[in-house]
């Protein structure tokens, strides 16, 4: 194991347990809502924008156990959006990490309040943490804002809006950066601003590596292989999508990969340079998951 | 006009004039996120919830104008709730105030978005209500509670899961109070919260005031006009929804109603009692829409 997986599992860990502590506190009734809730957010994932989140607090010179609230309301808001995204009126997938996707395995309208119910769980959690600080109460925020209407909805709503239709670079743009971005670039942000450090600085690097996020995503749908991505894959080419691949062909798509990773790795010393961050980085651009 | 009506339209006026200055502020891209929050936001509706929030706090001896942010918080809460209420796979209505169902104009995909953007731009407006007061923060950890998973949505996921199926009274009462006793009660708690009242009282009042906002509802499914009602009627008989027509039949439904009448003005005068409120009582009990 080289230092980053041994720091990466040591966040995943500690995020894992508190995550399993706060499902089984969970005893919504009628019990199909608690267990629905459940199966999403217990569903395995790399917990990418967890572990994010506790390196670049570690980054910031932050200590990440208390933020552990914060890190499952992201959590707990990157897997309503999944619920939702794969219903059958929006991207319609049936699985998801492997598994059915939630509406598969409870129907459409328990799926549907699986996911309203982890977003108001997220708003719970946030108020709560918010009440802690001046700082809390602002990375509480910039979550709400990332996650909201001119945020992660906005991506979404874009995406929707130019699938089978004509796009170029400014629309690919814009739903880069609000579909993924957002949410991969607020861990980032909240843990400069619950450090003290430089949240412009921060939010341009997050943005840079939600692109490469969504880019390396864009590329694995096309060729990547199905069982280690654990959902459906081609669905972007069936569908006509608006996505990297479409817009500049494979090629010039891999070759943006490799300059938006660059592009990550320059903003990142411009924080200051962090390894943990860096292999991130790496990790994101040559995933095949 | 009444002294009740003159007041009524006083907090009525307020809130639309907030709420539209409010949706004219939103510029969500793209547009059409933006076009289907805006639409179901403003198509109408008693504006109960908020009106009834205004009454309260002037009840507790608070100026309601201050409170305004936590009013569209509510509304913009509500709304989300009936845009998912509506989708096919939910309650599958194609009206609503007597307007087509927000899913009917955008579109499923779209309508799950503009809901997802509703629930999200309340969390925004409450944690920066929160940041105001330490009983702003508990009202809107209030707010944010009636509105999760131990509340409406419980209710919500209750109301499928007993569809077609028996029932009495015990899963009837958990119905009511959760999907609609919640966020009736919210406000009047909210209300007390900030005013310095008795919260406790206030929640017993609320609840009840819930109640009777559903058992008519449940009555004038069964026997309004849907011109009044601005939405499909007989839907409750026809998925064997479990009301209290169902349980009950339709003359101890008629009976019930008088005694939850009753029960809310005694709860009132229990918290010193109140003209605007208790007409608020008589105007749900006698309601046709």
């Amino acid at each position: 194991m080289t230092d980053f997986q041994r720091q990466y599992r040591k966040y995943y860990d500690h995020f894992e347990r508190a995550l399993k502590n706060f499902c089984a506190g969970m005893n919504h009734l009628p019990p199909v809502l608690t267990e629905s809730m459940r199966y999403s957010l217990l569903s395995g994932g790399k917990r990418m924008r967890p572990v994010l989140f506790f390196g670049a607090l570690t980054h910031f010179g932050a200590d990440f156990v208390p933020e552990t609230g914060l890190a499952i309301a992201l959590e707990c808001i990157h897997t309503y959006s999944l619920i939702h995204d794969d219903l059958p009126a929006m991207d319609n997938d049936d699985f998801r990490r492997g598994n059915p996707s939630n509406h598969k395995v409870f129907g459409e309208a328990n799926a549907i309040l699986a996911g309203d119910a982890l977003l108001s769980e997220a708003m719970g959690l946030m108020l709560r943490e918010s009440g802690r600080s001046e700082k809390h109460l602002k990375a509480a925020q910039y979550l709400a804002d990332a996650a909201g209407a001119d945020g992660m909805i906005a991506g979404q709503s874009a995406d929707l809006l130019y699938s089978g239709k004509t796009g170029g670079a400014e629309e690919l743009d814009f739903i880069y950066a609000h579909k993924t971005g957002k949410l991969i670039a607020a861990p980032v942000v909240m843990a400069a601003l619950l450090g003290g450090g430089d949240a412009a600085g921060a939010e341009r690097f997050g943005q840079a590596l939600g692109a490469l996020f969504q880019i390396t995503d864009d590329i694995l749908d096309e060729k990547g292989e199905s069982v280690k991505m654990g959902k459906t894959l081609g669905k972007d080419a069936a569908e006509d999508k608006l996505t990297c691949v479409k817009v500049y062909g494979m090629e010039r798509a891999e070759l943006l990969a490799d300059q938006t990773a660059a592009n990550c790795l320059a903003l990142l010393n411009a924080l200051g340079g962090d390894g943990f961050l860096a292999s991130i980085v790496e990790l994101v651009r040559n995933r095949d998951n």
